[in-house]
């Protein structure tokens, strides 16, 4: 009835709202997969990296990205840029502000695994506030700011399309754009590739940590929007079960190659 | 009133879900614990068990496991297994897998620690399968599922039997068939110890923590199946204190140790 | 009205409890701070001093501090100490002991980061014995127990007087007392400082860790007792986008200060 329809509004405010924290515990991840998985002398630089971008994702989200995604749609394409974070603070909704800055902030750093140990700390950054103030909350906005794409009906519950797709096909460009590491490949003199060298990583405790917070993040990542228990159950259930199944299948191809040489 | 306990039910729904969250977390705890303090050769093989004996107990979970614990009771000592996850997706209820699969991996986890060091990755897999498929389910199936136990009016909150002592048991039935590692003691010619080898564990910064990602996990250990916050007070209380009591007293003894030598 | 707001206590009771869990986890990310911070021979003694002041601090603070932080009032000095924990279990308030609890341990680890690498581990046992019995409870009943600053209206929402002006005073003086570490500054003959030298960390990403740890941490702390959605909004905000600020302008400072040289 409609008190239990207020207090379970209440209720799932608060766990948007720990979601949001667990969402942001996933830079934590990121940055100790890329760590973990690369070479010692490029850990800094690294760390920098997912440290900085939801930084300046977050400066840059408060001054334009924020009001691009979720201002007042102007034709479709983007909101209308605004403060309101300053000058309308009191009737702010300020969990939606954290709830849209940390999956921001997600997109931007799923970009940095793609382009380590080969990108300057500054060149990062600025891709990192170009993502966060424009790419990022433009599409957004298509997707769930109310432009052109949701008024097609267009559907994306978790951000998979409006996060790890555009993360992904910024990071397929970046490291389109870099080229392999320097070393990777040995060539012959026609310029035919002889010899891939592996760039072991240089620390698998750090790695393997850095796959358990991005893994106790996406209960988070995937759950903060949910409203009902079974809803949240549901989502539980399959972030719990999909990327297990996952990892056995991998292994599974994996031994099988193994025994075959 | 009765609205009141119908919102509780929703309220302690969702933490039922963060709870099951936390015991997940637990995962990296072991891993991060157990790998710190073994030797480095050896990081790469204990992550891995950490980290599969999860992935594959959650497939035979879902396959075998999750029936026999709690399907309907067959003469107090197994669960009917079935498939209702896939055959009775609608109404199944996806919090409670989640929940009884975290438990399953914590105790299928326990034992790896035991056997550290001296186990090969393969031989870990399959016992990590058979007790997560068979011995887990059906055990607890006695205590949580209405077996046998349950029936007797056997009682257990957290898994103190269910969980630990399960866990415990396997793991020294595991330290017994593998025996000491290589070179732990020097023998005399008649066989007997004449000293005894550290093997100091080769990182404490992620051995300790792995003892504060399991501290955390506790929380969600102890306390997911509460259903009151009197209750879940009383959890948080006893699972803060005890592990600090007995650390400052495992330190007196210590310190004892040390001076009267 | 009267249901929601009885409903609405329930809710901010268990997000209570796990703030007080999320502030026990900064222990977590001090101890991973002030380790990867500082040089490795140091590692096990500053791991060792982040874990056991919480160990002690348990202890002293059930047996002395509680009694004297929110025990009845003493002519508005201390509490009035007390053993209900142990008495009076029965109508204890457990989730407020657990929440207190983990306050008075942040104060106290705060200050070991500021002695690191040159205090021995049992004179830091005893001071942590001190602050956690005497030292934190006293003054933090004058702010929230009922002491004469709170009769007077001062006023302390998540401890920056309490805990973090308190912890950074006590750091102070006892860096004061300890001096710099040995071989930090050469001086010459008249005393004159010629040379400072670094002593770099020797665990970048452990000490990266520890910063997110800390900040995820920080949604609890500063989180822990709000009673509103709106007012949990605007902790979550604020948490978030400070530390993202704060750390933009010291990267443009550092930075402007790499290029002029």
């Amino acid at each position: 009835e409609e008190i239990l329809s207020a207090v379970d509004g209440q209720l799932f405010a608060v766990w948007f709202l720990i979601g949001a924290a667990l969402v942001f515990w996933m830079q934590a991840g990121f940055a100790m997969v890329e760590t973990g998985f690369t070479r010692a002398k490029n850990a800094g630089n690294i760390l920098m990296k997912n440290l900085m971008d939801f930084c300046i994702g977050t400066v840059v989200f408060i001054l334009i990205g924020f009001g691009l995604l979720l201002g007042e749609d102007v034709v479709g394409l983007i909101g209308k840029p605004g403060l309101d974070i300053f000058t309308a603070y009191e009737n702010f909704d300020y969990s939606n502000f954290v709830f849209n800055l940390v999956f921001c902030a997600t997109t931007a750093t799923i970009v940095s695994g793609a382009m380590a140990e080969r990108t300057k700390f500054l060149s990062y950054c600025i891709y990192s506030g170009v993502i966060s103030a424009l790419i990022y909350p433009i599409e957004a906005h298509w997707i769930w700011g109310g432009g052109w794409l949701s008024q097609l009906g267009f559907h994306d519950f978790a951000g998979s399309c409006a996060i790890h797709m555009v993360g992904g096909i910024s990071a397929l460009i970046g490291a389109k754009l870099l080229g392999p590491r320097i070393g990777k490949f040995d060539k012959d003199k026609s310029g035919k590739i002889v010899k891939v060298n592996a760039f072991p990583g240089h620390n698998l405790p750090i790695g393997c940590l850095g796959v358990f917070i991005l893994w106790l993040g996406w209960y988070g990542f995937n759950g903060a929007a949910c409203t009902s228990v079974e809803q949240l159950g549901s989502v539980f259930l399959t972030t719990t079960v999909a990327p297990a199944i996952a990892t056995v299948v991998c292994m599974v191809f994996y031994l099988d190659q193994i025994w075959q040489t």
